[in-house]
């Protein structure tokens, strides 16, 4: 076992299925011969997830597949639950409510296999809601297609895997840039990140690299200058001045530590 | 007439027209006695367009409304759409096409009579089409909800009432972030301006002053340190770092000359 915390791999949503894949081609590749568990738990009517990534991945020579789903959370700490980790390398989060994910695993034993298994160097992937689930605080809920008002957004806390942000998916196809912006400026200490459907970011240690076929947004608090979210009744317009904003696109990488993007091409591989 | 040009009203589209109508308000509030032009040429089916402006207005004790409405580009210097300007104190472009407002009236003997107008104190309004043909270089087309991919924006000279900026409307509600960022890309001489709904910038010489609901949203691209819009190739999506985003809501101004947004209220109301 590797004694650093294995890759992220954290979605947009929708990611393509049938053409090139490259998105699931990134999670084959560091399968390593191991196991994939698909945990479905985000959904409440879970039928159908798994066989359609059984069928994208089967296409990719992935065939060491099994399901994680738990339908209550006194299921979470059971041997069957459990049993779904042995030998796994991986685990990928679908999507649905992270709510879900968060409520019926978290603190359980089945949690605890699942960050173990990352710790010990094994991929954590995750799409929309499984992407949302993957920071310290996640963002719950709030209005898309709208900017942001007092009191509109809804945090609770995620699975931990990735400090100090916060993450939204379906981002430009949701208009979800208020709502992450909204997000950003309760404390901006937490840095947004939105990904874009068909897109992911790479996670290695501190550092990202973009994959797909949209784009990244890295919305940074920390250079803001004013915002009246404590101030403003609830239903007033979010004001926020100074943010800075980073779209990074397929090759393009940034630095957690040093908040910073460096640009990349497409065909950039590699750690 | 006085010695400097007259304000212009920049609204974001679906303006309240039933309710407070503070939008409509301020157009009402600076017409002293005189006549309001409702210009409805930027659609190319006007019928009802006028009649629902008359009501709100009405309501608000305006009774002096005139449409006017170019069918053909060779009517644009004519006797009878040039009268509806005369008496005129402002001008209120409606949402439609902005391209069909550019293209009937641009470099016409009506332009000239509004451009006059502006110059000689009048208040010039534009709502959705009606505001993104105030600037120079005007938006036409582009994607929503999408993340910008390289050679999709469509720009056009516009009526250039106001310089040095690209504005964008029905701004949070159709997801058109992505979209502004990629027009501000291609020069970011052009500081962008993206207009919720049912919200507007009163601006009076280069000071802007936010009325209405929402939130407007200015993206300044001069301290961008990378892009990849005149390297990549078509249909990728764009990379750019270090744009500054301000978000500003009722009452908050911002000075067009400076870059720089001030915090106000609600009730602050304007020079």
């Amino acid at each position: 076992m590797a004694d650093r915390p294995g890759p992220l791999l954290i979605i947009g949503g929708h990611e393509d299925k049938d053409r090139d894949r490259v998105i699931l081609k990134a999670v084959a590749e560091r399968l390593n011969g191991g196991r994939l568990v698909i945990a479905t738990v985000a959904s409440h009517e879970p039928e159908g997830y798994f066989e359609a990534y059984q069928k994208a991945f089967g296409a990719l020579g992935v065939t060491d597949l099994v399901e994680l789903y738990v339908e209550e959370r006194a299921d979470s700490g059971g041997a069957e639950a459990l049993a779904t980790l042995d030998g796994a390398a991986a685990v990928f989060f679908t999507g649905g409510d992270q709510l879900r994910i968060s409520s019926q695993i978290g603190d359980t034993g089945l949690e605890r296999r699942i960050l173990d298994l990352h710790a010990a160097g094994g991929l954590i992937a995750g799409t929309s809601a499984g992407a949302s689930v993957m920071s310290e605080t996640m963002l719950v809920k709030g209005p898309s297609s709208e900017s942001y008002r007092i009191g509109e957004v809804h945090m609770a806390p995620g699975l931990g895997l990735m400090k100090d942000v916060i993450i939204d998916q379906h981002f430009a196809e949701r208009g979800r840039y208020g709502r992450l912006l909204g997000a950003v400026a309760h404390n901006p200490r937490l840095l947004g990140v939105g990904i874009d459907e068909d897109t992911a970011l790479l996670v290695e240690g501190r550092a990202g690299r973009v994959i797909g076929s949209g784009a990244v947004y890295v919305v940074d608090g920390e250079s803001a200058t004013h915002s009246n979210i404590a101030e403003a009744k609830a239903d007033r317009a979010l004001s926020i001045f100074d943010v800075r904003t980073h779209v990074l696109s397929s090759g393009d990488r940034f630095d957690f530590n040093r908040r910073r993007p460096t640009c990349g091409s497409d065909d950039d591989e590699g750690t």
